[in-house]
């Protein structure tokens, strides 16, 4: 079984194992053609429509390219090790449901990585223990670290991949990274995966263009925006819901919308999962585009200004305090016919911030020619300063106005 | 008003008209943003996921390019005339539906030519009769027929918009054409578009991709297979709709599945087209999903097959009768448990064609520098000879099997 | 041992190999970074300045691609030859002279072919017998034929290298191929080379791109008129030096103008090698800047007219005794104030000629999946057809031109 | 008059003007296709061969496309200013010569920003006064200043377009930049150019992409050591030359081998601009191939070296007094047989430096949407902070070694 996939990204994808090609083709992994990787960014940025799948597909073709390299260059990984590295990077994001930030603030209270964790033990339960290599290198509890590194810290191939991939779709070429030459330049010393000095120009100019990507396309604001406008519409939906209105939605949405479940409902209720796993983009789209006839005049408006792209303003603040708040909500009450219980669904107060680097997590490391590793930021005379440890924090308010 | 848009295809895309701004924040044009250009062709190529709304402004980019450039080269064009062909092409698919291949051939029997025009001239009668001079060069009444070749013909910027998108997003690069270098090489003569000599061989490369990218891409086997497995699935839920059975759908999808509507009635009844506005891909995909639990058999196996793309096999064949035929009818039959009457559903025998160039449409001519004009067939050493006229017919069947 | 080189084509190129980096490191080969792969192009398209030495390491890289691809398939190629196959696509072009074209008909009446063979010889002499096998390889006398196929047939990874080379300097998006395809598509039966049923279209497009290049690229009518004009000053230069007049030359070039040398002199006199290996594009052009100041006035004048780009006139004709060319040649004689002698170097007819695929040669054939091995021309629906098999002839003169 | 050129990193450069054509086919200006705009780079990457007049051509595009953004805008540009700043971008590098910086260092001590002036005057002259108003600009002595920042400050085209082109050529993804963008977001406040505020990461990425390709490309050890190399060998043919003994030389090359001349001398000796207008890469290179023959030692050893790329060893050091720096000389001399008088050629000490942006020079300025401008380092949480304000410093030896 040889299946050759064509990626706009990467040229081709190959695939060339059975357990993964099964994987692959599974329900669990198919459905992520039917979620978009970008969520509702495409409001702002038209081709960046692509989905959750072809972003899993594309990290697992670098997790191919980087584990090719490192065996290369004499880095014992045996047949077992790879399939498993592969898996694991493949299914990383397997628990994310549609718009999954505005989705895990509002109806579905449990967050994806807890979710793709019980999604891969219920495959690897599925298929009868041949995930548990895959799950042990996610959770790192693995004996070989570099290889979790590979799947999960500041340099993964999920990175590589997004930004990657997320520059392409949206043709913001400050997200362009090039990450060929990273990859070409990974080395594991001491079970840490490090970067040859020859590539610190390369780390620099991935940190940097995440950083922009942050700014520029993430945390744009029109993108906050929309996800926020949809936080508004499905917490007025599941209000509605609760209180007995008749609310359309796909049995699928209706599960969650009439009922607040926790991450232990999930352990001991089968139906959670499932009817998790038959959510998407679709039950999403499909019930926004009803309610926007629905007689509740805040779920209609709301549903149809997301719908049409008329959106809220998003404005930055100096900080929480900021003297401007006072007069606009004023201004949106008396919009609302000075109905100030509205003001709830009109109105967020917020903060939103990204780090460049973090000094915490799984660091970036230097391997220098005459054996010395340091990290990233001990390295003289690099773009990653302390000054950029700090993380930018930005206060901003979204609000409904003409 | 100065708007930017990000496409990562032709570059920044910018819209300085206020009329053009309007009709782009229309319902009608921003419900094109949930409507994949390529249907269901991203179950061969991932990444061709983008819409209908950016092949839109796609398009209407090349038109500003190609006017900019004959304007340059003194063509009389007037500012009136520039936005009443920016907004023919801007409009020109506005009558797409989901999946409109398949859509077309089941619940909704009105091709979406014959919409685009209804719904323009509803767009025309809300904006005061602004887009008249567009409708009028959209179906070539207007007195300029370049203007009208520019918008529709073997060489209009619709055609090197989608070649140039469609392979961008599948990463097939057989279908990479020069569109700069064609729009470069366009002028007009005695009110005919034509291309100037030294273009003669960025349009033979134009033409070949487009055939390349037919028999590669849009009719690929896999694409035919799911496009024909939509075909069963629709006509399968209308029949148990129509015999009362509850089939779930938004309001919209069901409108079109609880009756059959001809142009006619989309002429004499405003909900046809209010409804069919209302409908795109998330309509059917959400109604799949609920589909694959129903309890026909054959409704609920043909959506689960298409959304977990377990899909037909398809076979092409010599000719209409090949041998082989009945062989797979037998075995198929056999593997539904001896139930002909299924066959229909699981069953299809068809055949698809498509011309690398057409003698009869629009056709390409070149002017030399000699000033004489001749069409591409006629002439000397091209690679459009007589032999490439002759549409290329493909008979096929396509049929389950495991 | 391992060198990365950054190749803005196709990425990174690695060598890994002990022999080939010695081979790389050698003067015979570093003297090809100072020999352009497209000659005089450059006047036409200014990026086509990359040289010899870009190609060669660049066929070296989708040699090593395919290979790669094909053990993957199965088919057995031993280390040793890897490493021959690989030294003999990175040596086949090593017996380019400067500007080739023009000074095989001038100056080195010895064809490249010819002189690669040798050239390898000497290497392989230097180099204790260790190219030995890639000798056998080039020269086909190996018995695995499909390796030499690989370097030498109609679909050798020296063509893939040169269209995608020559198209991404050039900027000609014309001869754009779809090399990754291709190559995934490679597999070997019989000891023949084949590419498997799916990657036909890739090879249609491969084979129109191929014409395309050379119809708008590689026998441009201002790149014939420059080695044509190039010929006339070699010649020229010659004469003059032959005579016993000055001729400002380096050493090396000073050798070929002062003498005839043919190709038995370069296998029994060693200087003819040994001077030929030191001559490039920067003795001829130097030498160029020098004689447009010689008190000869038809090497002056034709030397200027080539150095800033005065070109003559190139007229495609209908045949060889087209009526026109009687009056060209009359005004050509009236602006030479009457003198005909002066003909010979400002006025020339001659034929140039394509084939987009010939019947002849090492052939492409298709593999079926019914295991049916066809040759591409008998595929039915192929543009490859009967028709382009004929090559294309073009007459046409070259001529001075105020 | 209109002339299309194919370039592969902005599509096609369009030339309409008479008098902008005519300066493009002047010998001064064509000679700039002899001249490689990165030197001797093209040692590290193979595809940095592009030309002076390929970087002039580019840039002449990118300041046409700017002109037509601001006039869109309704910034005043009248066609005279629009033809002065074109002309004055087209010729701002005129006066560089072949392997500029090893030039300007060795046999021609006049910096090319003198040489560039000299020449355009040159050419004004001949052309009757027609680029007087392009001189104006360039000087800085125009009444509008913005043109003048549009030729040269820290976000001139000229910097667009050598970054967005070398990174091209020597494929460093790096380098790559979104100059698209940036001429997007161009205005004129009060004769400056600003850049409006959602163009800050535009900008933020352009800086960095500049630090990243000087370190990376421009500075690179390899190029660092062939440039002085080659001021090692110029050194040493010129002191033969004087001691009169026969050095090869073209003419043009052997008038500044046999003779020092000053700024002073260019004024008034005619021969001197003469020479240096016959003067390109190809008298330098022929040369040192002749050289590599000659019988003094160094100059036929470093020759050699330099045309084998057989190259010195740079190594960064902390300080100029590092310890190990007598360490190496010492074993340089033993290698040399103890002869310290070889040293001066075969062991160089010196500093490189480069400022990601600085304080001084012609400053970036954002316009924020309530009117204000600030200069970039300004700005709140960019990362053009102070600490990117300090030049970076890096001291390296660069000696002989096997």
């Amino acid at each position: 079984m040889r299946k050759i996939i064509n990626d706009p990204v990467h040229g081709f994808i190959t695939i060339e194992d059975d357990l993964i090609f099964e994987l692959v083709s599974h329900p669990a992994f198919q459905r992520l053609r039917r979620i978009k990787q970008m969520a509702l960014a495409f409001l702002v940025y038209p081709g960046a429509v692509h989905t959750r799948l072809h972003h899993a597909l594309g990290a697992y073709h670098l997790m191919h390219r980087a584990i090719e390299e490192l065996k290369q260059k004499g880095i014992a990984i045996s047949a077992e090790e790879e399939q498993g590295v592969k898996i694991a990077i493949l299914l990383h994001d397997i628990g994310h449901g549609p718009f999954s930030h505005a989705l895990e603030h509002t109806i579905v209270d449990v967050n994806h990585e807890q979710l793709s964790l019980m999604i891969m033990e219920q495959l690897n339960h599925e298929m009868k223990g041949r995930l548990s290599l895959a799950i042990a290198i996610f959770t790192n509890q693995y004996s070989k670290h570099f290889l979790h590194q590979l799947v999960s810290s500041q340099l993964d191939v999920d990175r590589l991949d997004y930004l990657a991939r997320d520059s392409f779709f949206t043709g913001v070429s400050e997200g362009v990274i090039g990450y060929d030459r990273i990859i070409k330049m990974l080395t594991v010393i001491n079970d840490e995966l490090v970067v040859e000095e020859k590539g610190i120009h390369s780390i620099e100019k991935f940190l940097i263009a995440r950083r922009l990507m942050y700014w520029q396309v993430y945390l744009h604001k029109t993108v906050l925006s929309s996800e926020l406008m949809l936080v508004h519409i499905l917490k007025r939906a599941k209000e509605l819901r609760i209180q007995g209105q008749p609310v359309f939605a796909t049995p699928f949405l209706d599960f969650f919308l009439s009922n607040p479940f926790s991450f232990e409902d999930f352990k001991t209720n089968p139906a959670c999962l499932q009817n998790f796993l038959a959510m998407d983009d679709y039950d999403m789209v499909a019930s926004l585009k009803v309610w926007r006839l629905h007689e509740d005049p805040i779920l209609s408006d709301l549903s149809g200004r997301l719908l049409d792209r008329r959106l809220f303003k998003v404005k930055f603040l100096t900080d929480s305090n900021a003297p401007e708040i006072a007069d606009i909500k004023s201004k949106i009450i008396y919009e609302l016919n000075g109905d100030d219980s509205l003001l709830a669904y009109y109105f967020t107060q917020d903060v939103t911030s990204n780090s460049t680097y973090s000094a915490g997590d799984e660091k970036i490391k230097i391997l220098f020619k005459t054996g010395e590793i340091k990290e990233i930021t001990k390295v003289e005379n690099t773009l990653i300063s302390e000054g950029l440890l700090v993380p930018i924090k930005k206060h901003y308010i979204c609000y409904f106005a003409h």
